[in-house]
């Protein structure tokens, strides 16, 4: 099942891409894609909704906005130097266990919105990543078991301002977290969707150019171990988002860097996953 | 006014401490103490509802469980090294810029919960903070308006795990966000109340012995900086908490290192915020 939301930010509507290629507004169904859905079995019932009421649901119109795939969750984790080539790029050892960061929730955007980039910023960079949602509460979940508490699969754009993160003394949230820094989707994929989460192509282009190029399969630490991993140091909750890391191809690893600036076109996918797009507009 | 929440966790009532000492059940309010109730100036909702509805509210029952005062919010952003004898006692120099991180939400608690010493955990520490809650949203705010954005102040203890924090590779979330690390309250305390949030005297002690005793004027950063800060990298929500960091005498800092183990009892307080007492328990 592949759910998006769509209408003015925050005030975003449920729906679902019908495996006809229909937007369906599902706002019937009367609930948001947030942590109580996922918590309540909400993609059961609402595939079971779906077998008689579909054809009660009016499609959504054309060039509507595309919101954050799921409502605000309690979390976004981000793993940070996942891919060895990244890592290396970075000016970094590959790491013995998973880096991990926030991103603060008020980042979220949808997939096509604008990229803000921030007052003062000289160094926002781009991130293609395969993020992870959470379908159960979980702690302390061994390896084997993890990928029971997968919902599904999104799109992400983990941008990152160098400077904010690298520089400004301290720790890496403050350059994960201004607003527009996280568009998700354009759509949710349920688990059972995706064969292999760890073989899929994964790509980012900057004005046409694509300058990431890698595959899913090149992450160091795969989704079993991270989820296992991060649960031994934090609950994860229903609709909790954990964002994998980035192949190697961002500004930073140029020589010299190239970061982005006003009327840059950004765009990224993941087979099975969709595709985003985001103009970058400076903050005023 | 003083707000609490009480109850099973999760499942938390509101309440109101008046002024003449009862601790009132204001369910029929009927909203919790989360970001819409600030969004929506219930502070000055409720107290008007109180001047007409108090003498119907119960009182809550002796021996209640306290909740968190305040319901989940979109972060819990904590300031580090925001002592200068902290920092010292940490081995590090006084941050030039305040250092920032996150505490995943899901490790909130009550104020006399217990403390769950995390599996594998041998450095868990103790940290008294001063916590802001902000009652409006905002972003690139200036120093010299900060202080309208603030609802109020509430106790926290900043538990964490030093191994986790400093030795496990990567950024200080790690360490910060296991359940029952988060302990926030007795109560909320609105900013009208506290005539001077940068002259609180507060501590901790663990089994009777005083460890921390200082006082909100020593920090670096004072409220209306962090508050300013922090806007200019993210968008601060109504609810949020800010834990502005903890003075010297923390477990860390002593010679040799002294930690918490099943059986120990932490105490703290924060004059004006009430007091908090959680006994140490093993993982289990």
């Amino acid at each position: 099942m592949k759910l998006f939301r769509f209408g003015a930010f925050e005030q975003e509507k449920p729906g679902v891409l019908m495996p006809d290629g229909k937007w369906l507004d599902v706002s019937a169904f009367g609930e948001d894609y947030s942590e109580n859905f996922f918590a309540t079995d909400g993609l059961s019932r609402l595939a079971e909704w779906l077998q008689t009421q579909a054809d009660t649901c009016p499609e959504v119109p054309e060039k509507s906005r595309l919101g954050s795939c799921i409502g605000r969750p309690s979390k976004i984790i981000c793993i940070g130097l996942n891919y060895a080539r990244h890592a290396a790029e970075s000016g970094a050892e590959p790491p013995k266990e998973p880096v991990v960061f926030f991103k603060a929730t008020s980042a979220l955007c949808g997939p096509n919105d604008e990229l803000i980039i921030p007052k003062n910023s000289v160094k926002t960079d781009w991130e293609v990543e395969l993020a992870v949602v959470i379908g159960t509460k979980t702690s302390y979940i061994e390896e084997s078991e993890a990928m029971n508490y997968v919902a599904g699969y999104v799109l992400h754009n983990d941008y990152s301002e160098r400077e904010f993160q690298l520089e400004r003394g301290g720790q890496w949230v403050k350059g994960k977290s201004n607003d527009t820094f996280a568009p998700l989707g354009p759509y949710f994929v349920s688990k059972d969707e995706i064969a292999d989460p760890h073989n899929l192509p994964m790509w980012l282009s900057v004005n046409g150019q694509k300058v990431q190029n890698s595959n899913t399969a090149d992450m160091i630490f795969y989704i079993p171990k991270l989820i296992s991993y991060l649960s031994h140091f934090m609950t994860l909750l229903p609709g909790d988002v954990i964002s994998t890391g980035t192949p190697e191809g961002v500004g930073l690893g140029m020589k010299p860097p190239v970061y982005l600036k006003p009327g840059d076109v950004i765009e990224l996918g993941i087979e099975g996953l969709g595709t985003q797009r985001q103009e970058a507009v400076a903050w005023e």
